[in-house]
């Protein structure tokens, strides 16, 4: 694991926490994307070498809508860049691991990735991601 | 805010946790540090840039221990490193978010540290975190 990538935040109101992290970090998001797959609506700011990545679910199915029921607004994830997904699913499984993918799916922001099962993880929901080479 | 500096994880049982987190990253902690006026025991891992944070309540009162109780184990607060933190605790204020400390105070790993109220920032606790010049 080289980094961690990014931190993903579930919010209730996207655009009045856009306002909020921007003024934290006295810049504005740098893009946003909705990925259909995952019920979400996510914006992304930049600090440094890593991102905040903020999610807004966009139906009550969605994970993140599940999530702020369940825990209220917060850190939802962790996520890690790998250089090599495939060989890191194969080497977190070997080593007992529980992946919720184990194979590497499409995510926002250009990614392959997948989600370690936080059961194992004390209670950590750690994602792995890897840039899509172009 | 210059870049995510650790991410803080609460943990019931840092031993299991360390063994837990080196399987991860395939690497062992790199160093332990007891906070008492925190009541914590801490153990640090290195991911890149960033770092993981691992924290065990040394006693019932310590806000660990209660966070465990309310939450569970899990991702506890995000910290940023920043160049100056009464500065940067001083830009916060005017932009009217409450910190924790007005003041930096110390914190484990050699930093001067300060907490943002985690009500004004979507549920997230936030750390400023600054190097303690040698």
């Amino acid at each position: 694991m080289k980094k961690i990538e990014h931190i993903g935040i579930a919010v209730k109101d996207i655009e009045s926490s856009n306002h909020l992290f921007a003024t934290l970090f006295g810049k504005e998001h740098y893009k946003t994307e909705e990925v259909e797959s995952e019920g979400v609506k996510t914006s992304f700011f930049e600090c440094g070498p890593n991102k905040i990545e903020l999610l807004q679910a966009t139906h009550e199915d969605s994970p993140i809508a599940k999530f702020i029921e369940k825990k209220g607004e917060g850190i939802h994830h962790i996520a890690f860049a790998v250089d090599d997904i495939e060989k890191e699913i194969e080497r977190l499984t070997e080593e007992g691991f529980t992946m919720i993918h184990k194979k590497p799916k499409q995510g926002a922001d250009n990614k392959l990735i997948a989600f370690l099962h936080p059961k194992a993880t004390n209670g950590v929901l750690i994602e792995l991601c890897q840039d899509i080479k172009k």
